[in-house]
């Protein structure tokens, strides 16, 4: 089971804020990584601190074993962002437990899912294996720091099979290991008509309004199905074969799903099933619109800038850069006259990634999960990414299986984010079991 | 000329920071008031107050002459918000001398215009007609309180002429006398798909994201000609009749404007020119758009919620509740689903107002603005609002002029608003001549 202790080692985890994108949480970040790296040690590995522009990584490795085969593990220690702070229940950094569940910012993404592979680690003692650990500071900003050390550490990274521990089940009671998960690409738009904001009535009919813009790009970007309709968005995606496609179980309650979010799964090209909307295709993602009066009262301006944060979910085929590449040229394009167009893009993508459910290191975890859950165990995959996972898996050298014990219902990356105690213990047992199953 | 004591009292005038539609200010707003209504006193004129749910009304009147002509001047002491406050070059309430021109937030609107009235009523000392003066407090936030005072103060809001000096010339050499003047209606739009924030990619494709829908519904109000598609939207125009166009002056120079603003004139309408579209034609504008994640690096979020702030310019012909229904409904109609909307339309709106150039109070100020400026006087259009004028036309059962010497690159409802003090003098003499005109 989960200790007293151990819960409370838990919760000075979680309550170190270790926002890694806003830069006034870059003390909190150095702190989580310290203290981290200590509670790692004192279980028995030999750590070292890679040192990245951005936040360090912490790479921790076992006793080393001959002749036996490695397993390189994946966490991250950094979380997201907390606002709206307002929606929150329970403080987001002081961790709250109420009816066997944990609050807190990063309870399950991905600190839950690191400290139960933690105590896994710690419980276990001995390996029958040789165990890699690797634990970055920045998944919530794009992994750029480890991408960039990762041809200089190739051969301390070198691996037989590589378990990124960051993922999820379909529901508290179905054991399932993800075959794939999508990759991601973020842009920023910044539309500027005139310098300065304009009086609307003064203006109003004569100079291009660029909020008027932004919507009309962004707001025509899709056909009636939902399908995207910028020339070339969906060309180079390879599709799954049958053969790939016929251990993946697609199964989804739109009726559970209304009911755990409120709203029916109306999102993503209408021709197609939700799970294939979110594992198999590609989106077109606005996470951020602002510009002209948000205050209270009204302002009659026509704004000088409108800006948006945009971030495409890609699939099998489809290459971040050059997906990147595509819809910046869309856009300085379609932008009409009267209106100029920036467009950044700050943050490191990642391809989708696709594993065989024959591997080895699948094997072992389907099993490990049927195990503990004491059920067969399904393949699925993730609608999310981790953008360095398939940098990871070239670099060590070894076919990555995506696994974790994360629910939808989670509220990762939302208000009231949270993980259950017994998950934690589920979690650990999968890991044990499967490093058991390596051997 | 405008002597130095008359600058330091302009300067005390424009230093009250009374923006109507922040609460913060609702103090320096009634400060404003207080030192207005004083030295208005000081020159004679008996004044009440008049209180509404907001900030109060200012009524003035001189002595009164009888058998002689009334005339009902209209001004406002209130100002608009100051930002975005970073790119004010001096602070928006220290009011700054540069090569003879004034910057202050009100220089122009409505602080400057209302100032140099109050200029040529000091230096006339005797009325040859009588004049009443009414100031509000709320211009900028839609006039709500004066507008429900007005059947209150019907009898002595009476009048044979009113005068709005809240208005332009087309450039600083060029007489004109406003005929008309566009009518506003504002709503806000808030659009909801779940509770709470989603993970953008455990999410993406499932969930409809409401930043999507808003866009797609701002996005396509226009077909590629510019014409506003909402059904019904330009049913209830009157035009223009030729007898009425034909005194209007519509010339307008595209390059200046260019030079002026650095963009080209590219709003509106494509099959009209730039003034036609200004002054004779409806707008949909978005003064406000947000939603999501506006920091700094990425949140990779389906946000919970997306806000507009809407605004449209009328003309003749269009009311502004029925447009307001008109729209109302239709955003309730495409908002697809899986998204909720509310819709608030807080702020009065008023009608547009047009005026026969062969009144005898536009002849007046058009004989007078000949005068002053050595040049025949032309007929000109707004394409601003002024939601009381209508609505104060009929209160004081006379017929209504727009005035001004404000010009369109005064940055007004901007920062860096600023007016010259050679206009300062002109529009005095403007008003002073006009009275004289008016026996």
């Amino acid at each position: 089971m989960i200790s007293d202790d151990d819960l409370k080692q838990f919760f000075t985890f979680l309550n170190f804020p270790s926002v890694s994108s806003e830069p006034d949480h870059k003390q909190d970040v150095e702190n989580c990584f310290n203290w981290l790296n200590q509670e790692i040690q004192k279980i028995g590995f030999k750590t070292e601190r890679w040192e990245t522009e951005g936040h360090p990584v912490l790479f921790a490795e076992s006793k080393k074993i001959p002749n036996k085969p490695t397993l390189l593990i994946y966490n991250h220690y950094d979380v997201q962002p907390v606002d709206p702070l307002e929606l929150w229940e329970s403080p987001p950094f002081q961790a709250t437990l109420k009816d066997g569940v944990v609050y807190a910012r990063g309870a399950q993404d991905n600190k839950g899912q690191l400290f139960y592979t933690f105590l896994a680690l710690k419980e276990l003692k001995e390996f029958p294996i040789n165990i890699k650990w690797i634990i970055e500071g920045e998944e919530e900003m794009g992994s750029e720091g480890l991408e960039t050390l990762l041809p200089k550490y190739k051969e301390k990274l070198k691996s037989d099979y590589t378990a990124i521990v960051d993922c999820g089940i379909p529901d508290a009671d179905t054991p399932a290991v993800s075959l794939g998960m999508r990759g991601i690409m973020t842009m920023e738009l910044e539309l500027t008509g005139t310098d300065v904001d304009l009086h609307s009535g003064t203006h109003g009919g004569i100079a291009y309004n660029p909020l008027r813009a932004l919507t009309e790009i962004l707001g025509n970007v899709r056909d009636k199905n939902g399908k995207i309709t910028i020339p070339g968005f969906y060309d180079s995606i390879i599709p799954l074969t049958d053969e790939e496609k016929k251990d993946i179980s697609f199964e989804f309650d739109e009726k559970k799903y209304e009911k755990d979010f409120g709203v029916k799964a109306t999102g993503g090209e209408k021709d197609l099933k939700p799970l294939e909307r979110n594992w198999l295709r590609p989106t077109f993602e606005i996470n951020g619109l602002w510009g002209g009066y948000q205050g209270e009262g009204f302002k009659t301006v026509i704004p000088s800038k409108a800006h948006a944060k945009i971030s495409c979910r890609l699939v099998k085929g489809q290459d971040p850069a050059k997906m990147s590449a595509l819809l910046k040229d869309y856009f300085e394009k379609v932008v009409p006259p009267g209106i100029s167009i920036k467009i950044k893009t700050p943050h490191g993508g990642g391809p989708a990634i696709l594993s065989s459910p024959h591997s080895k290191i699948v094997q072992a975890f389907a099993k490990s999960f049927s195990t503990v859950f004491n059920k067969p165990c399904r393949y699925i995959l993730e609608g999310a990414s981790i953008p360095i996972v398939s940098a990871l898996g070239k670099a060590s050298d070894s076919e990555a299986v995506l696994v974790g014990v994360g629910l939808i219902t989670d509220k990762i990356h939302a208000p009231n984010e949270h993980f259950s105690v017994d998950r934690l213990y589920k979690g650990k047992e999968v890991i044990k079991q499967a490093i058991k199953n390596l051997v």
